[in-house]
Formats: C-alpha cells, sequence, structure tokens
C-alpha cells in the first residue's frame, strides 16, 4: 500500500546505545527524506523520538522492519489505527520500545463549553481559516448561551442542560452525543464542570482543558480571586491532559502576564482571556502536530 | 527646622471625598514641588497615597498641618524617626488616616544567607558601585562559605553556625550580631532555613526573602524538584516580606523565566538563579524607596 | 444639564505648582468622586493628567470652573463634542492648559483590512460579545476575502479594490464610504496599503495601526522575512498611531515573542499573528478608554 | 591516544539524505553513548548537526572514520587543535561536510571594558565561583575606573587608555597585551569603542559584544535615547558575535524589558543593565558550550 507524503514517526521506551542509529537506518534504507527528527532520553533512561519525514514507503513493511532492525522493540501501533496518545509508562510499554507511525493530518475533535466565549471563539476563527490542525465535528454545552457564536460557522452545537440531572446522567447524554461524532480529542474550551474519572476514562490522555491559573497555583475554583486575595504579581494559563485528579493531569503549555496590585479578580479575569485563549491554542497545535508525548504526570514536547 | 531637599509622604487609611485635595493643598500652601505622585484605592475603600516632592520646609509643622486639614487623620509618623513599614491595616490605623514623611535616602540592612552566592553577589556589585540605596551593615551566615565573597567588599561577615544548637538557641545568637547594627530591614538572600515567629516579630514587615519559585507554587523546600516533577512549562522567583507563615508574606515582586522538558531540576535551579537575583534587588529597590505598602496580605506597590 | 454618571477629565500643558490640587479642589466642591487619577510631568515640564470620577454635574459649569480657576488654563473641549486626541504639542494648547471631559463610553469605528483575518477576527469575537469598548460601523477592504467573515457578524462590508485606481482615487473611494459612518477612530487591522498624507490629515491622531514587527525595527515591507534574515531571537508587533511618516507614529502598545533559528519567515508570521492581534487590541482598549494622550512622537498612557 | 570522556562532535556542510545514520553508526560502532543529539537543517539546505557524546575513543580514529564514512565529507578539525567558531560558509566549507571534535572544557577569554561596571561584575561573580565555563585571563580597559573591582578577585587588569593614540595605535596597543593570553575569546562587556576591521579580523567570529538595544533597533550610539525618543514601550538587549560592521554581526541571544513612557532614557539605561548582563552570560554560555554555529548572518543555537 503506498501513502500520502508525509508521516510523523513516534517512538518510546528503555535507552539503549545505538537507538537513533537503528532507526535512521532503516529511514535510510527505505529511501526515505528525514525532515524533522527530535529525541529526548529523561534523567530516569526513558528514550523519545519524534521524526517527521517524507518519500514513498509500504507502512506495513517499514514498521515490521523497525520492530525487528531496533533491539529492544516490543511493537508498534501503525497507519494511523489509532491516532490517540498512550502513556508511555504503560506496563506493556515500560516492557520495550514501541512505535506509532501517523500520517500527517488534521485531527476530529468536540469541543465542550459553559458560558464564556473566548476561548471558544479563537478556536472557531481558527478553524474557519484552517488554522486549527483539526476539525471541529461540534460544540456542546451545558448553557445555550455560546449557540449563536456557533451558528455562524456551520457547526452542530448540543445543548445539554445539567439542570435536574445527576453528574452522571448529564456525562452520560454527553456521551451519547459524543458517540455521534467519534472525536480523537475532546477540547475543554472553559468547561466549568469537574469530569468523573467514569467520563476522563473514556478519552485517556485525549482530553485537553484550559485551566485559568498558573498551574499548580490556585487549582479549583476562582483562580483569580485566589490570584487576587494573594497578591500575586503575575497571572498566568495552563493547557493540559486531564486525568482524574482535578487540574492534575500533565502540563503541556503554559504562559503568563504581569498584574499589579490594581488589577481587582474581575479585571484579571478579563486580562487572563487573552493569555487562556492563546496557550490552549498552542497547547492543541503541539496535540495535533503529534509532538507530545505523555511520560508519568509530564508532558515531553517534541 | 530645615529639612533636606526631596521627601516622600506616605498616607494611608479610609477613603473619602477630597483626599488628594486637602494633601496637595497643604504641599501647595508650604511651596512644596509635587514630583510624583500615586495613589490606590482598594476594593474595600482603603486609600494609599504616595507623593514625592521636594522643596524646604519644616516637617513637624508640614505633619501637623496635614493632621488637622486631613479628615479624618488619626496620627503621623515624622521625620523618618522609624523609616520601617508597619502593617496598614493595624488596628489603630484602621482608625483612621496615618501619614508618615520620610526624606529620600538609602537604608541600612543586614543580609543573612547559606550557601549559595548568586543572590549576594549581586547585592555586594549592587553596593559596591552605589545602586542599592542600601548600605548592607553585615552578612550572617550559618556556614562560613560565603567570607571570602563578602571580604572582598570590605562588609563584616559574621559565621554563626546553627549545628550544636536549637533553632531558638540560634537565633538569639543572629539576633545578638544584630543588635550591633540596628538594621532598618533584613535581607534573605537565600537564608535557607525556617525562621520562628519570635525572631520575625523582632522585625516586624521588614525582612525580606526570596523564594526560589512562583508563588503560591511550590511552597517550602526544593521548588524546583516540585516544579520538575509537576511538569511545569515556566519557572519563576517570589520576593516577599516575611511574616509567621511559611511563604505566605505579601509578596512584592515576581517573575518567571520558560523550560522545557529537557531541564532536570538541576538545569532549572541553576537557570531560576538569574530570575531569583534580579527579583530581589528590584523588590528591594522597591521597598527602600519607600514604594511599598502592606494591606493585608497584599503589598501595595506605588 | 445632568449628565451621566461616569467622566474622564483629561488635562494637559504647561507644568507648574499646584495643579492637582487645583483640579481636584473643583471636582471635590462639585462633590465629584475621583475613581482613579493619573498623572504625569514629561522631562520638559509638560503636564498631564486623566481623572476618571463619578457623581452628577453640570458640565458646562465645572469646565468652566476648571478654566477659571486652574492657573494657566487657554480652554477647555466639553462634554464629548470631540472625542478625538488631538496632538498636546499644538501650538495652540502649548500657549496653556487644556481640559477635555468625555463620558465613558463607547466609540464608533471602521475598520481596515486587507487579506489576514487574524486581526479582524479579533475584533468581531470582541465587539460581538461588547468587549471592544467600541463599535464597528463598517468593514473596508480593497479585497473581498474577507467578506464571508464580516458576514456572520452583520456588519456592512465594504469591497473597493484598488485596482485599476490611482491610489488617491482609491483613497478618494474609501473616504466616500468612511462619510456615511462617520467613525471616531480608523483602525489598521493589517490594512497593508501605505496611505497618503492627504488621506491621514482626515484623521489627526485617530488612525491606529498594527505593524508586525518590534518597531523601530523592520519598518516597510516584509518584517518577518527582514526578521528572518537578521537572524533575531525575538518578535514582535507594534500598535501606534499613524501620521505621515510609514511606520512612525506615536506607539502606544507592543509586545513580543520568543523565536529561534528553526522559525522560517512563514513560521514567524504564523506565530507573529498571535502577538500582533492582542496588541492590537490592547492598544484599542486604551485609546478608546482615553488613557492615551500624544506628546510629540510619544503616546503617554495614564 | 586516550581521551577525556565527554566530547561535543559539530558537523556541518550541505544536506543529504542519511547524514544522521551513517554518523550516529560511527559513534555505535565506537560503543560511544550519545547525551544529546541536535540537528537543523537550513531552508537552503544546509544541515548542522552537534552531537555529545561520552566514551573512551581514539580521536584520530573516529574522525578519520568520519571523513571516510559520512558522504560528501570535505574534511575535519580534530582533537581541539582549534576550538573556534569559524565562518561554516566559507568556500572552502561550502564544498563539502566538515567536522569538528572538541572536548568539553572550559574556554580561555580575555574581557574588555570601559566605565560600566555591571556586566563585567556579572562575569566576574560567575568566574569566581565556576559558573562561567571560561576562564578570565585579563580584563583590558581604556579606563582604570574598574580595577579595583578587577583587583578583587586576583585577575590581571590592564589600562590601555585610548588618549593622545590614534585609534590603530591603541588597538595595537591591546592586541600586543592580547597577545600574552592568547584567548579564544574576546568579550566585549560593554567596551564602548569602535573596533576596525583590522582588529576584528584578529579574532574571526570570536569576538562577542552585548549591545543596550534590541537589534536591529538603535543601532550604534546612545540607544536608550533613541529608544525614549522613539517612545517604544519595550527595551531590549542584544549579544552577538562581532563582525567588521557595526552591531551587524550575527545575533545569539536577546532580550526584553517592559517600559512605560515614564522611564526617562536614563532610568531605561539603569533598568537595561539587568538584561544586558544576563543576555551577554546566557550567550557566552551557549558560545563556550560548542552550541552556536554560524550560518551567513545568522547563529544557530543547537
Amino acid at each position: 500500500m503506498a501513502v500520502p507524503d508525509k508521516h510523523i514517526l513516534l517512538m518510546d521506551g528503555p535507552d539503549s546505545k545505538g537507538l537513533i542509529y537503528h532507526v535512521t537506518g532503516v529511514l535510510f534504507r527505505h529511501n526515505l527524506n528525514i525532515i524533522h527528527n527530535d529525541e529526548y532520553v529523561s534523567p530516569s533512561g526513558r528514550f523519545f523520538m519524534r521524526t517527521e519525514f517524507d518519500g514513498t514507503f509500504d507502512s506495513a513493511t517499514l514498521l515490521q522492519e523497525l520492530h525487528t532492525t531496533v533491539p529492544g522493540s516490543s511493537g508498534y501501533i501503525g497507519s494511523d489505527t489509532n491516532a490517540q496518545l498512550y502513556k508511555s509508562d504503560d506496563t506493556s510499554s515500560q516492557a520495550g520500545i514501541t512505535f506509532r507511525l501517523n500520517p500527517k493530518r488534521k485531527k476530529n475533535i468536540v469541543v465542550l463549553v459553559t458560558k464564556e466565549h473566548h476561548c471558544l471563539g479563537e478556536l472557531l476563527i481558527r478553524y474557519a481559516f484552517d488554522e486549527l490542525d483539526a476539525d471541529i465535528l461540534a460544540v456542546i454545552s451545558n448553557y445555550d448561551l455560546l449557540k449563536p457564536l456557533v451558528s455562524k460557522f456551520d457547526i452542530p452545537f448540543h445543548y445539554i442542560s445539567h439542570e435536574g440531572k445527576t453528574r452522571e446522567e448529564h456525562e452520560d447524554a454527553i456521551l451519547q452525543t459524543m458517540a455521534i461524532y467519534e472525536p480523537e480529542y475532546v477540547v475543554l474550551a472553559k468547561y466549568m464542570r469537574v469530569l468523573t474519572a467514569g467520563f476522563v476514562n473514556h478519552f485517556p490522555n485525549r482530553i485537553i482543558n484550559i485551566h485559568h491559573s498558573f498551574l499548580p497555583a490556585f487549582v479549583g475554583a476562582n483562580p483569580y480571586r485566589q490570584a487576587y486575595e494573594r497578591g500575586v504579581k503575575i497571572i498566568g494559563a495552563t493547557a493540559h491532559f486531564v486525568n482524574n485528579d482535578l487540574d492534575e493531569g500533565p502540563i503541556i503549555a503554559q504562559n503568563v502576564k504581569d498584574v499589579d496590585h490594581r488589577r481587582t479578580a474581575a479585571d484579571m479575569a478579563t486580562e487572563g482571556k487573552d493569555v487562556e485563549k492563546i496557550v490552549l491554542s498552542q497547547a492543541l497545535k503541539l496535540v495535533f502536530n503529534d509532538r507530545v508525548f505523555i511520560s508519568g504526570n509530564r508532558a515531553i514536547v517534541l
């Protein structure tokens, strides 16, 4: 099977001598051209490599050859059958090196929001001009406030109120709607409800949230209020993967902004929006370009 | 009594209409020239004003006239008899407006250090070239490692080891040495021991510390280790007043620096030093120029 | 005439003793409440003050009293009859102090664009959610590319091609369309044509441009190409008033972003967009809130 | 010849398929361990690679094998016989790939200063605590102002006044003093005289300067005065290699700091010092760790 031009090879596992040599050798023998190669070895001896290359090849043959050539290979996930991230420290992958091979392409996402428009607006404009590296399949919200905005961009908007529902009932309703779209990633663009472990487990390492503080400062509700009361001189925002502990998942990107004592909590919230939406967009660009590995609670960005 | 040229008038208390008018009126009638005036009203209705002015005047007369002219005045602290900051939310000052009048002059300080040289080196170089807005009367350390550095600058160095002493005995020894110098401010330039409430109470709002994290993230020991493990993408440093709760005093200045996953905790510690020393210097400049009010746990910088 | 609640008093002219006192005295006697007051004296001795206050008053009486009370007053521009900025160093105003009194209200603007959507998209989203402090009366472009975007927000879009027209003919066509709307400010949101002096003179200090470099570096065309070739490590964007010299007007706001050698000129252009749109928005917020004075070629932001 | 543990292999030349594979293969067969590998291909097709590795090996054999194994190799500079950078776009090296092999070690430098102490002080403190990655062999100045500071650190200080000398005579005197020390790099730590081409040619790509502006803005004298007059909202500093055009050499590092209209040119100069000294130190760290390639007028930092 001939495959399209640009591909990304992701590799991670225990470090050993010659890994770069073995992998680049396989690519060389397939007459493939490395556009960019980046690797990282963690202090605990785990090796991560992302190789962007172009050329014509048969993906099954290439993956098989990587598997047999590279010492310590424990397997591969090929041809984008499964684009999502997986935890590199799973027991299985700890045992050896794993390869994933993805064609360079846009990802499919669903966006969850509550009432605030700034992050959603940012994503919609980028999507409308093909700058998001993703297709927004739908927007889901527990309020109908942002329906008019979403409608401007001809994207399905699902209003699923949480009122009169238990948390589980509400999440079930969302999951049913999600099931229509089968998104590769779920983006929480200021979705202001805590998700249960049950929900999160449906999308392991595939939910990205923007938190309106410089984590780990000001976990939880009202971070700008907390920031005001603590009298910080800098505020920030954090884009991170969601796991089962509130605001504790691997951090993908952060940015900050100077403030002074004159800013009220409301001022900080207003000014912080600019930081939030840009950080979220930057983090998504990294994830959608297959540049993010997860290692324990840390995100490795290659 | 004729006084030297530049003065700083600090005023704080409950806000009411006409405060700026009344104060600037007194200065106008004394033929004084306002160089810079800055004020702030907190959301809870507290008024802060810092007025830098020059001209020749009698300070007792001026303060007395401010006291009688400005509605709500509860008193004043005059002519630099007491240069230190005081908590503006003391019960006494809550009752009314208080004035402080300071000539613009260098402050006297003692610096406490442990083993790290970067903040101390920064202060010494600035002091040697008269850029610190303070005179370093002495350096005290629980190690003798930095004695050679301090000796280069002809400043007394006191090595007061904590070994074989209780915390209280050690602090008592420091306090006895301090008593020789009577510093207006105590600067903790990477002094790595927690101070007791007993010690802190000797210098209310007059101890400034540099903490090697972006507070309130990573309170306590080994913040760079904590930052590495949390996988943050930005590290920082915080200069703050010391009160009785560890790393909880009012924040004067903060700054940050981008990092990525490649930085080990040790790398972060190395790179963070540049942030720490500059933030500490900037905070000290603000404090030594009488630009910092304390309001609850917040620092108002005018 | 009773006027609405919040007002902004802008004052500038030669500095002299007692200016703050005299002005705050007039406000005090009218029983007005100062919400925020900020002033600046330039090294050349020019005084600028912006006073935000609330309360009920007669504006004609207030301005007349300011004029007669404040020594050196040369006149006033009252009650928002003329909301635009004027050059504070006009011969006329040099002669004395001038007052302007504006109710706090949204401004009316027209936006000019060419092909790029990012700044326009930012303004439209802010406008749609009432965060722009301005009403966008119309968008004018020399291409029709952005018409679909503008249409989503129910704002008139005028496509005025420059093809087959002289520069003057094209600008005349734009001016005729402008005349329908009588905007207080003209925003160049990536309008990629140089304006003639004739055009600029229609809107003195009322045209705001975003330039995609850290001015004064990389004036003129293709600044990201220039930045790439010079090998800079930081790129930036600059929002400024437009005068008759290309990219030379007073700078309102700037911001920057780190880059490295890996970024091509095209990458810089993509990443720079985020900086451009936020800087433009921040500058507009300052201008539309009457916080910007122009002094020669410098912008004083109070 | 057995050599010490950590080495850095620098390689640059025309890009072709398999370069990483061939080089890492040689290292693998010598049983060497790659600690960090980073490469870059310029838009014009030039390949740069920096490989940090450890292990025991014979350097002559390794270089010879790299030369014979890697297609397109045109030669090598081995075993640190010549640690300095060279222009990668020399005609000779354009012809093919060149290798340089350096042991990881401190560099020898001479520092030139005029009157300002802040950059020099920073370098001295770092040197005193072994944080500079270089040995300061001597400090040379056209004033004797900084002699007391240098003396504290037991480093030779040469006062070579320019008075009564032509520019060439002055530079000759400096070169004669330099000849005593044979430095690998010359650091201009606020040396405020323009160097002639004759002087610069003695140290091709081996002179590093700190310029007190965000280049290319404000080339030449009094950049802070220029910045004040232009009314910029951000100031900066630039560390760069010196070539024959004033302030035009390849930029190694830059940093910036927000300012506002209140800062006079003198204030900017004071605040800018903190940026200057940190940027210079960061650039030197990069250069002294063999992380900087020069490509035309751009610095590639790997």
